[in-house]
């Protein structure tokens, strides 16, 4: 039996997070009934049709009406916009949570807009697939993950502790902690990777142009990056701009360390550049293991 | 039955490319008795108990007497040495051929030392995993996948013919080309990729060093990284300088994309960024299948 049981679940956007988490709240008994918003008609109904959610529009104010939980889970910078079309229809005491990669832009941005009597908690379930649509969706994407809530100085207790439960319902294991530093932690432990596939993928397009048959030889080394680079172009180009400042500061360490790796080859320096690969290698045995 | 047998395969450097060599000919029935070479004690050890080998050896010249076959199969820039060191004990009408990631830079090393009456046949099995040793060694790892001959204008067509045949039996698909074009060719989609993936998990590395806590969020994007990086120091020491000015090049044209990249996150530039990830997973879909 959950913890804590959601009557009426609102998601706004049903992709492959927002869709997956309504699936596994169902499979662990954790909601009674799902309303689904999305910009998309055909994908609210492969999600109704998957038995994802019971009933969708395309107006997130009638989505959101009699909800008890609402679920922002459209791209990071559409998160504004969604919530202002909600309010109308809102619950009063509604408890208002997002999925976004991103937390300090996301709060600044939908935070004045939440009612004195609704509660906001920002979170970020870190899962995700390359995948997107509620086609995509599955009950145990957040199975043993990290889910990070937020909570600002305006997050009720009872709020917290009831988006700490319906995450804990999902499988994740949820920690807390200040916007600011899960935003500079992302920033290189993901968005970085992002944008490093990106522009490896788009060094080969460009060659590959001027010269012919790359792909052809491209097994090994160069295949993982094509999965990474396959992300919905939308969401991380909202979330590349949401967490600009500390972004940029990642790639600029990258760039740094990019521009020590030239001056080794191009001087021949063999020691260095070992060590520059030994020192790589050394922290795969610091990972922990994945489930 | 196999269209060419091997009556004694000389396999100096006995890893994971030697070693599967190896395995595949004697699979394929290509070959009667396998003579093995290598720096390291244990890994020969290990090489016969696997039954990789018949005999072993830790000097060239002996572990080459009466093969027909010689495979160079060390870190590129020890192939000279090893050929230099094999030569008093080298049957004068061998088939030399090379396993190396880089060709240009090897046909100059070696081609120098090559009896007139011994045949050299460069070659690149584009295969691999990030795991060395005699240990990783399995038949099946060229199966379906490309080797890539680049014959030099001293090289006779019955060694050719031999040596095509013998990348055949273990199961690759055997394309010729020119060395240069080899080089360029894998610059941009093998070694540009390793260089990416080195600095990549460096630069979380640094992150960690200075805010802790970020290796148990490396979930999704950045843990394909660790793997390409996990590959053997000394071999992409020695690919990376001896590819230098290919690579030099690959990695100038990744660095002025990424330059391009920030300028977008940093101006805002919706448009250009979402172009900029939009191209990059078109690309995917013109990816060779993999088998």
């Amino acid at each position: 039996m959950a913890e804590y049981v959601v009557n009426k679940l609102a998601v706004i956007g049903v992709g492959l997070i927002g869709g997956s988490l309504a699936l596994a709240l169902r499979e662990a008994g954790a909601v009674v009934q799902v309303s689904g918003v999305d910009v998309s008609e055909s994908n609210l109904e492969v999600a109704l049709a998957r038995g994802i959610v019971d009933s969708v529009s395309s107006d997130p104010a009638e989505g959101v009406r009699d909800a008890d939980m609402v679920v922002l889970a459209t791209p990071v910078r559409a998160m504004r916009g969604a919530l202002e079309a909600a309010l109308p229809g809102l619950a009063p005491d509604a408890v208002i949570t997002d999925v976004g990669s991103v937390k300090e832009d996301v709060i600044a941005q939908i935070e004045p807009l939440v009612p004195q009597t609704a509660a906001l908690v920002p979170g970020h379930p870190v899962a995700g697939t390359e995948k997107g649509g509620a086609a995509a969706a599955f009950s145990s994407l957040f199975r043993g993950r990290f889910c990070v809530l937020t909570p600002t100085p305006r997050t009720p207790e009872h709020a917290l502790n009831r988006v700490r439960a319906l995450w804990r319902a999902a499988g994740s294991q949820v920690v807390e902690m200040e916007a600011s530093r899960h935003d500079r932690i992302m920033a290189v432990v993901s968005h970085l990777p992002h944008m490093v596939a990106y522009t490896m993928v788009n060094t080969v397009e460009e060659r590959e142009r001027l010269a012919g048959r790359l792909l052809e030889f491209s097994a090994g080394g160069f295949r993982d990056f094509t999965r990474v680079a396959s992300s919905d172009p939308v969401m991380w180009r909202d979330i590349a701009l949401s967490n600009r400042e500390a972004l940029l500061d990642a790639m600029t360490c990258f760039e740094t360390l990019w521009k020590t790796l030239k001056e080794h080859i191009a001087s021949g320096d063999e020691k260095a550049l070992e060590d520059f690969f030994i020192r790589a290698r050394a922290l795969r045995a610091r990972l922990p293991q994945v489930k």
